[in-house]
């Protein structure tokens, strides 16, 4: 196989961590650590509650800072590529869960990884993958585990538990030694609109598993890990009785979409974009901004939602909303605000820095190097003039795992 | 001022030029460079007709090689963000606009290229900006060339042609001998569905353009850089009398939107992304792969149009459609496709190796670090199984500039 693992992903330079967010040149990501850490703690209190262990998703922020804010022991961690995979593992995690159906041509990065000592659990849904998995274990030599794919709502891939190809599967792994469990995700519960439907989501989500569980311990294989999660449904989830692990990613960040489902609150947003103003068109009640969908991604989520909160709203550099002001519209590199609700255009000149929040935190990360971290404290008097106010410090840089 | 410069937009390891597409782990970007040359070859034709010069806008492709595939001497370029810029400039290029609006502080990283001899053409539209680039001018003793940006459909940012501003703004730079002509950009050029609605389009620029030149020039004020362009007006214009230069940047991949308004064919369409199935799921209608949004960007720019084309059009590994397939929904690593027109699921075994075309070749390259180039020729017989025909040779890779 010829060049199968693509261009490494090069780590951005670090830049030096000093001065505020009116410093960096625009646009650039924004981590509020504070936020991040109160959202953290508040999942790891439900998980201690639920009795199961918690498995961040690092998609989300793909960061080994972030994974570990306060500097913890690497943990389990699930992950959407295989370059995270390897970020990662070269970070100290020594368990990691592939999310994404394997492709078999993959193999070979993921025996590299498990040569080394990294557990790396793959997940699948078809018996031609579980005996590429078990042929390529008895080949090399080295136990592949290897977790079944549940579909718990429609939502994506997975076998229904009460698809007889389930045990097939599991008979396929289970002779190559690895069998490690079923995983499921209910990605149906980002439409999840009210308490009860999360809750109904979280139970499906459990009911499946367990299901799919006990399925294939009645035909006599061994099922170690059971697997479920997704932010809302670890938000809502009450009892998780025979659920080994739940994994979440989005909720270290949160973003306008989770607020929209009721989630989180928009002042636990703890990514933003930061902007400037480079541009006036009163005659259209716009301002305009050098931070277009390249800055925030094209994802739109919330048009989706009661309340479409366009490409993001605007805050001031310290994190406090404009009353009123949302970024609309954008092309590649502008941003264009506007005001809804009958709020005045506000008075923001020619350089202000604002910060956008927005819809889908995933997909707006994913269009940065890194992140610029700050704690939520004011870092003294700006000196640059049009800001609306004190521009936070600037307190660690956080590089970004990127490609495949 | 801290940091002000991003880290460094670190090009990805460029991995061995060996094999066919079916070699990479996918998700990965392609450049057909047959399809490429052609299109660069149709508008240089264009170009050579109507009498002006060609400025290609490199936002698209971000790539050195992909700006010069025939590998001539560096010519103008216009860029989105000074990370082009530098990168472009290190390529050997000493001509460049930077077309989006100066955010006065990132004036130093402009002039420091300026200091080595790269003519950077600013862009802005307001007496604010103008003020800003003439004092820096004075006080480094550096001539810093800035056009005005001028708004010929409402779009974005600029001064309409009748606007006192615009003399108001070229006097500024014009005492500071900063002045170096007008910018205009038809953006709902991209909503102009008829050949007749481009051409108006096409002249709308031409006029607002050439009507602010005028007006400069009546003011005694020097404009010798009348500049206009976008794709859709590139390929539509008929006479440009006035005008100096012509700045387009799609053209070279072109996008299933732009085959929509009618500027190209599909089978013009240069880039793509190479997917794996990963799963199927014959009761929804479905089968899944390892390409989601993360490899597609979020861009659904034919959702506005009366094709809508989903995440985008499905072709077998040498380019050739799939009759009726499309991907219609997208998670992050997941990539959704599902028939129309009463098309039957085609058989496509675990492993198959796809390529879908965007809905906007801006925004899907963005996602990637860089591009795996084929001249469009097959590679041979294809020895992997599940393969719908022979997979086209690498020839190269190019990367991409990243970060701002």
């Amino acid at each position: 196989m010829h060049h199968a693992r693509p261009p490494a992903p090069v780590p951005a330079a670090v830049p030096a961590v000093t001065g505020t967010l009116a410093d960096p040149d625009t646009p650039f990501a924004v981590v509020d650590a504070r936020r991040a850490a109160a959202n953290v703690d508040r999942l790891a209190h439900r998980v201690r509650r639920l009795g199961v262990t918690l498995r961040p998703h690092v998609k989300t922020a793909k960061s080994l800072d972030a994974a570990a804010p306060g500097g913890g022991p690497p943990g389990p961690v699930a992950v959407s590529t295989l370059a995270e995979a390897e970020a990662f593992a070269d970070g100290g995690h020594r368990d990691v869960t592939y999310a994404v159906g394997i492709d078999p041509r993959k193999l070979p990065r993921v025996l590299a990884l498990l040569r080394r000592g990294v557990c790396v659990r793959l997940l699948l849904d078809s018996p031609e993958q579980a005996r590429a998995v078990a042929d390529a274990a008895r080949r090399e030599g080295v136990r592949v585990p290897a977790q079944i794919e549940v579909d718990c709502d429609g939502h994506r891939g997975g076998v229904r538990p009460d698809d007889p190809a389930l045990t097939a599967i599991g008979r396929v792994l289970h002779d190559a030694d690895c069998l490690d469990g079923v995983l499921t995700h209910a990605g149906e519960s980002y439409f999840a609109y009210t308490p009860e439907d999360r809750l109904r989501a979280a139970e499906g989500e459990r009911d499946a598993a367990v299901a799919a569980a006990r399925a294939l311990r009645a035909a006599g294989l061994p099922v170690p890990t059971v697997s479920v999660g997704s932010t809302p449904t670890a938000h809502a989830a009450e009892d998780l009785t025979g659920v080994t692990e739940l994994r979440a990613g989005n909720y270290v960040f949160f973003d306008l979409v989770m607020a929209g489902l009721g989630v989180c609150r928009v002042e636990d947003l703890a990514l933003s974009v930061v902007v400037t103003v480079i541009g006036h068109r009163p005659e259209y009640g716009r301002i305009v901004t050098d931070g277009g969908w390249m800055a925030m991604s094209r994802d739109r989520g919330t048009a989706a939602q009661a309340r479409d909160q366009g490409y993001g709203l605007v805050a001031s550099l310290d994190g406090v909303l404009v009353p009123g002001l949302v970024m609309t519209s954008a092309s590649q590199e502008h941003g264009i605000l506007t005001t809804r609700d009958g709020a005045p255009l506000p008075e923001l000149p020619l350089g202000t820095r604002l910060r956008v929040l927005p819809n889908h935190a995933c997909a707006t990360a994913a269009q940065h190097p890194g992140y610029h971290v700050i704690d939520g404290a004011p870092g003294g008097p700006d000196g640059a003039p049009g800001e609306l106010s004190a521009a936070p410090a600037v307190s660690a840089y956080w590089p970004r795992v990127t490609g495949w």
